[in-house]
């Protein structure tokens, strides 16, 4: 069978010389999270398909036309995640976590999958961190929610964003209000694109945040939802804002913000970059005070929110502090004899047994090689072992940044070289 | 819709409550990889079908039974990750990284999927940490490798380990030695499972690792691949156990060990558990110098090995310090009254800008149930926040674990909760 050797399209690799930067963005991420009391939870890649349908929405753009099913030989099939909210809902469900009290706080790191168009910014396979809460009605939780997101962008000094909020109310003021949009948009029937059209009757908010320049153009006559939320909801609404006024958050109060998925309630929101482009959206979220009991729960306040790992990354920028370094190579031990080499192997396992990086020659190189391989990987210090070496028990430990030398015996190299290495990294 | 709630078989949650333990194992693995030199490699979670029936082979279970497929609405269909090496030789090869000099040292942690018969410690859904060294022919690049994975088990704290070495040889060893066992097992073919039957001509080498009793007790007269090593292989061989004694590593020749996966070649190896019941491999790999040129690159020795996380953890006693504890509150603010709670809000956002975990109560909840919550969640400090308090200007920090009160002023409770922290946990 021919093997193309390509990915899949709207996949990515991770190459060793980036992955350093995811790892310092999930780490971030996770010490966020940990500082506001969440811990990680894990779901399986893939889920029945009716959880989907059931949480998204069976008018969403992700269960209609973006499911990447999976399947074995006379199995079920199944879903792969296209977010994690669901899933998560599920295995809090199915475990009995909603049994342990509230209110229950978790987060998670994980790989989406959606059959979207690839285009900048957008894969079909794409990693999201999340945040979910359960059990709390209050505005101070959606305060928590939206400080949480806001302290995970700050953390990772990605400061030109504009929170967006807006209120999309409980399920008895949208139905006014969904009223009022149907009965607005029907006199541009004619002009409204098919998607909309499609979704005039089902899901008619959804046509707000339509990307086609003639549907915005309209939409932008269209009934605020502002203007038709319940009295709950905007005590809510107004508890939340004045939180975020005296916790000195700043926001923009943006009524076509609907967020893509059916189960939203209230409170939703956004950070819009400007730096990323069209897709400027790298972080959304809210409340979804019915999911859990649609999901066979009892009916649990909830709320959270999801940021896209890549689109995090495209907004920091590639010179960031951030990222630091690749792990680079502490020690190299460069053999140029046989013995030298059996010596290194035994070495190296010393220095690694500290906690330094180590490597030595493995493909019997000439040291002329040796020394630009060791340039290549970055290391910090190099032991060149030859006849000599071994004879006297001593070498010297050259410094690769300063060119310095110090000799070291080969009885305590292991503790030199920490002590060494101890002086720019922590061990 | 109906939706049943339950993940699919096969497959796990992991709960707040024991994520620790996977970060944990997973920090370990990567810093142990970190100090072979090697760096994180990422590769989709889905590749074409082919990739893996061209490595993996068209007679492994793995292909024949295991695959999970994906597809989506007018797309191909592709396979769900069922190991990690065929991507990462992909992604390597795809992105040219296998020009920019040897070795290349890749390590990954990802899952994987076979559609096995669910069983303890074998599931559908698994992860599996790896690591893969291109480029190098020498032992000594077999050495590092076994080096490795001891390190990592050493570092787990998985001591009841053997390490089972082997050399299937090269494909000139194995055509002599395939017509050798070919002979040898015909002579049972009335006895022989139905499996085993299938696999004689095609690959007579697993007819070795049949776990039917009958096969298992033929096997044990069959002709041994160690009798049928070419001269180079056996050289090769005779070198990485030098090496292995020297750094003083035991092992046992165990003719039997063959690998599920048709791509090895010379050596083989893994790390055997008697702690962890019938599968008892926590750890396996070594050599396929043929894959890379099978997969469309310049002929390239290469080798490598995986261990699955799920073992890994079987395989350490839950009492295990390299568990750590969960993530948990340092400082649990207890607010009594609203401008208390609104207070507590302030004060939270300065504890966690100075690294510090930290919560306040977002349901309303009387102080009872709240020193309850602050006690289940692990706080290591509570503040009652009331009235008098906020007059004052001052609360009582109190220290969960000893009882002990200190007096702190409002102004610098992050100050001084930081002083606290900082003498049970680096900041």
């Amino acid at each position: 069978m021919a093997v193309s050797l390509q990915r899949p399209k709207g996949t990515q690799d991770t190459l060793p010389k980036d992955t350093h930067r995811w790892q310092a963005v999930e780490g971030i991420a996770r010490s966020v999270a940990h500082s506001f009391g969440f811990r990680e939870i894990r779901t399986p890649m893939f889920e029945e398909t009716g959880l989907y349908v059931r949480s998204v929405g069976d008018t969403s753009d992700v269960v209609t036309k973006e499911m990447y099913t999976v399947s074995s030989s006379g199995d079920k099939t199944f879903t792969l995640r296209p977010e994690g909210t669901a899933g998560v809902v599920r295995a809090m469900l199915e475990n009995g976590v909603m049994n342990e009290g509230f209110p229950q706080k978790v987060y998670y790191i994980l790989p989406c999958f959606r059959h979207e168009k690839p285009q900048a910014g957008r894969l079909r396979e794409f990693h999201q961190f999340g945040v979910e809460m359960f059990g709390s009605s209050s505005p101070y939780a959606d305060a928590e929610i939206i400080l949480l997101a806001g302290s995970l962008l700050k953390s990772l000094g990605i400061t030109e964003v504009k929170l967006n909020l807006n209120s999309i109310g409980c399920r008895e003021c949208r139905r006014d209000y969904h009223r009022a949009l149907v009965e607005y948009f029907s006199e541009y029937k004619d002009r409204l694109c098919p998607t909309c059209l499609e979704r005039l009757d089902k899901n008619p908010m959804r046509l707000l945040d339509c990307k086609s320049p003639v549907c915005q153009e309209i939409g932008r006559g269209a009934p605020l939802i502002t203007d038709y939320l319940c009295g709950d909801c905007r005590e809510h609404f107004t508890a939340l804002t004045g939180l975020l006024d005296d916790a000195g958050v700043e926001y923009v109060l943006n009524p076509r913000i609907v967020r893509g998925l059916d189960y939203y309630t209230r409170t939703v929101f956004e950070f819009i970059s400007d730096s990323i482009g069209a897709q400027g959206t790298i972080c959304g979220g809210g409340r979804y005070d019915g999911l859990v009991s649609e999901l066979g729960g009892q009916p649990t306040p909830a709320l959270g929110f999801g940021a896209g790992i890549e689109r995090l990354i495209l907004a920091m920028t590639d010179k960031s502090p951030v990222f630091g370094e690749p792990p680079l190579v502490d020690v190299y031990l460069a053999p140029m004899t046989d013995s030298a080499r059996s010596l290194s192997l035994k070495l190296c396992l010393e220095l690694r047994a500290l906690g330094l990086r180590a490597e030595y020659d493995i493909l019997s190189r000439g040291v002329k090689a040796q020394l630009k391989y060791a340039n290549k990987i970055g290391a910090r210090f190099v032991i060149v072992l030859g006849e000599s070496e071994l004879e006297d028990g001593a070498a010297a430990l050259k410094n690769m940044e300063t060119g310095e030398e110090r000799r070291v015996s080969l009885g305590d190299i292991a503790a030199s070289c920490r002590e060494e290495a101890g002086k720019y990294r922590s061990l």
